[in-house]
């Protein structure tokens, strides 16, 4: 159950102005009075976090992993209260709620194999060499450590998977950093049911209670104390622009400046080419539609800008996604603010120069209801006008029309950093396909074929991040297991002895770990 | 030779207002003309780096590999006039100018190596799963690509091994990415050899010429503009705090912000724990005052900081360091600037409250020369001024005495992030370095047994990199095959072709790399 606390370690308390959860599918306000978290809460919860700190980032590979899958363990112990909550919270149904609470401790799971191997340690020893001339080289032994405790800000779009337990807060545990996290309020009582999941396994672990805190509040204050304070030493948030960079400039005037990974904002292109159009252009307006529209088009990669050729295929592509929008029902969104910016954001695509409006989903029948929209425009207005490249978060996309296809990659080469570009293609395409990688991959973090980007796997290999402004800082991922390495920093050891290295860089390899050897990798047994 | 030019790929101009070098030895101002780079020098730079990215970034290993070797060789090539143009600019003996050039040819090969064996490239495969239910997955592939033309700014400290062709220059060309160096001011003529050497290496492995550009100058708004620069993706930086926070701000308040790798300032704690002091305390303070006073003092790795319980034996170092200082020949420094700077930290630290000076290097006799320092001061003192923990580049350290070890360790808790750490232990003091070491492990890049922290080997287990304001990232290092780490992002490819994959993730892997396969590697024959 949920109270409405703050959760610090393990005491909880109340306090602050109340706020309460809406229920976006009605408006209605929730009966709980959820306590706002003050600066005095920021400073006793990252005290708590600095003190976990030696003994949580100092933990066995095993040890860590275990209080992974134990997060894992009470967050399905929950039941069918986190569901029934975050529906209600979230506007979002069932079953995509219950997918993914599976992502989520599948996720944390990922995680703890991950830990379990030792990789991520980059344990690398360079022996000493007592015979060098001219000098000789001492014994060097690097491997990587936890950076310390960590903010994290959950998303509104992904109450489970992108918050209190998402891949922020699973990737810092699992480099060894404590986490603080700020709750959204669009969803406290899901966020607090999830924090004392968290708790439960700090506590079932034996660990330091420092090790999680949950700050639930509504103000930017809050946050900016939490970023502030100088016993946080890295940031992970996901949300809008203005939130991330806000974050970003705190953090960047501190006396310590940190690391923020923000993720926050892309279009996601996709590519019609020739050949693709030639072959399924009426398949391919359907799959749109169902990717754009889908949840009400709230994803971090949702399709807002589809790129193309004029041709008669493209034609037959307009029209067959014209079929599919017009039947496309009007779709909760996850709060009257974010359906709010949608409306805003429509309007302004429907009335600026040169756009017209291909069609409109199903007109709203009820509460903060996205009305899902198509647009198109050409190139050289597309390029004229960069507020045409702004996300709207929601179900709308922007069809932009292109001569040749120097011009398709003029146009992308002229977008902000992107997470995700698609290009749809046959085998005929490969050569376009050719001349436009080159661009693609240096202005986003992953480029599919002949799927969609709403889909991101939970993987080794997956990258979801990419240049600025989608996330803060294109070097990383926030999901999959590099995601980790946000948190971690290098240290070396020079001519200590055995038994005050840490344990992956003794002599012995009481982890039997894989490290590098004068740069060869030496696998573990 | 050299003639003042400002080098943009392959072609060469001048204009500004002219510049010269002078000899520190003896203020003398040298007969070349160096002409001062305008911001239009800039954008012709960089817009060369950008087209020459593509070709540059997707070189095979080997193909790259070769190009650092003939950097290297064209670097060896130069002679003898590369020693004397360096030590009439820096005032660094002979000896010490040849040890700098086979360190910065050595660096150079060591990343040719580390490129040709491919690990950097992470090459990650989860294969597609078609049978996996409830749904599919997509095949995905992760590899490491170039960021983008960087920045580099020379140190003066270093004209060869952190200048023009140094560890930033040698890791950004490793990584794949085109170099534009803001020429350091203090040694134009070395640096222009150096940078002649590296288009000469452009030009004979065939390569596009904006993959290295120089532009010589004195000026903030140089580099401001060269940071500033859109094209530009990352920038590398050696030198003072201020210079280096400038630059991080310039790229923060960027339309795209850029990482800085900034490495700055520190004061490289070294702690004599009471069993070293026992059994070494005369050896320790002569050692102490040879690594304190190498090269006039002028590492970002220079003892500044003695740390110790105050003991009988403590004064047997003190008196020891005061008379191997007090026959400490003043030794010319590396620019008027710096030599100014120095006698005014040293001034500050010798009147500063509760500080009392142990001993002086002999008066200084001809220009530029830094008469090296020693103070001692008490814990609480030290604690209460953090004036008293700012860097003093040049040849002057402080002792901090310490009442017990939880002082020592408080003491150090206080101090801003370091590069290194330095114990001087033995077996006895075992327990004493146990305690310390969670609290060094937090604030520095590398913690030291016994030796003394101006020596940084080129390695692949090396830091050189430690929490801010040591550097700007701590999650970085500057020297060592690591570095390279820097100027890479990972870009996921899901479901494209084989053909129109990198070669790194093609299934023939014709770059023969080992790759993770569902995150375990399989390492190559």
């Amino acid at each position: 159950m949920f109270n409405g606390a703050i959760l610090i370690g393990a005491s909880e308390r109340t306090g602050g102005a109340p706020f309460h959860a809406i229920d976006p599918s009605t408006g209605a306000k929730g009966e709980i009075a959820f306590s706002n978290a003050s600066t005095a809460d920021v400073a006793d919860a990252t005290a708590l976090a600095d003190a976990a700190f030696e003994t949580f980032s100092t933990l066995t590979p095993d040890a860590r992993a275990i209080f992974l899958e134990t997060v894992a363990d009470q967050i399905v112990a929950i039941g069918d209260l986190l569901i029934t909550t975050a529906m209600s919270e979230s506007g979002l149904p069932r079953g995509r709620l219950e997918g993914e609470r599976g992502r989520t401790v599948g996720q944390l799971r990922l995680f703890a194999s991950y830990v379990r191997q030792g990789d991520w340690l980059d344990a690398t020893i360079d022996k000493a060499l007592p015979d060098r001339a001219p000098l000789p080289r001492s014994d060097l032994r690097r491997v990587n450590q936890a950076l310390g405790p960590v903010a994290v800000f959950g998303a509104s779009n992904f109450p489970l998977a992108f918050s209190v337990a998402g891949g922020d807060t699973a990737s810092a545990f699992a480099a060894g950093c404590p986490v603080v996290v700020k709750g959204h309020p669009a969803h406290p009582g899901t966020g607090e049911l999830v924090a004392r999941a968290i708790i439960a396994a700090v506590a079932a672990c034996g660990l330091p209670e420092g090790v999680f805190s949950y700050l639930p509040g509504t103000t930017n204050d809050l946050g900016g104390a939490l970023v502030a304070d100088p016993r946080i030493k890295a940031v992970g948030f996901t949300g809008s622009r203005g939130g991330g960079i806000a974050l970003m400039q705190i953090a960047a005037k501190r006396a310590e400046p940190i690391p923020v990974y923000s993720e926050m904002s892309s279009i996601n292109p996709v590519v019609l080419l020739p050949g693709a159009l030639a072959a399924r252009a009426e398949a391919l307006g359907t799959a749109f539609v169902g990717s754009m529209s889908l949840f009400a088009g709230q994803f971090c990669t949702n399709p807002g800008m589809v790129i193309a050729l004029d041709s008669p295929d493209l034609d037959t592509f307009v029209a067959s996604a014209a079929n599919a929008l017009s039947a496309n029902a009007a779709q909760v969104m996850l709060t009257p603010g974010i359906h709010a910016a949608y409306e805003k954001g429509v309007d302004a695509l429907a009335s600026a120069d040169g756009v017209t409006t291909i069609a409109r989903g199903t007109e709203a029948d009820g509460a903060n209801r996205g009305q899902s929209a198509f647009f198109a425009t050409a190139s050289d207005q597309f390029r004229a006008n960069p507020a045409l490249a702004h996300e709207v978060f929601g179900a709308s996309s922007i069809l932009v029309k292109c001569a040749t296809i120097e011009d398709v990659i003029a146009t992308i080469a002229d977008l902000e950093g992107q997470l995700t570009a698609t290009l749809q293609m046959e085998t005929s395409d490969a050569d376009d396909a050719a001349k436009l990688l080159p661009t693609l991959s240096r202005k986003v973090g992953r480029v599919l074929a002949n799927g969609w980007p709403t889909g991101v796997e939970v993987t080794h290999a997956m990258v979801h991040g990419g240049p600025f402004p989608s996330t803060s800082d294109g070097r990383s991922t926030s999901v999959g297991t590099l995601a980790m390495m946000r948190f971690l920093r290098p240290v070396c050891y020079q001519d200590l002895s055995d038994a005050l290295l840490p344990p992956a860089l003794q002599a012995a390899n009481p982890w039997g770990l894989t490290r590098r050897n004068e740069g060869k990798l030496e696998v573990a047994a």
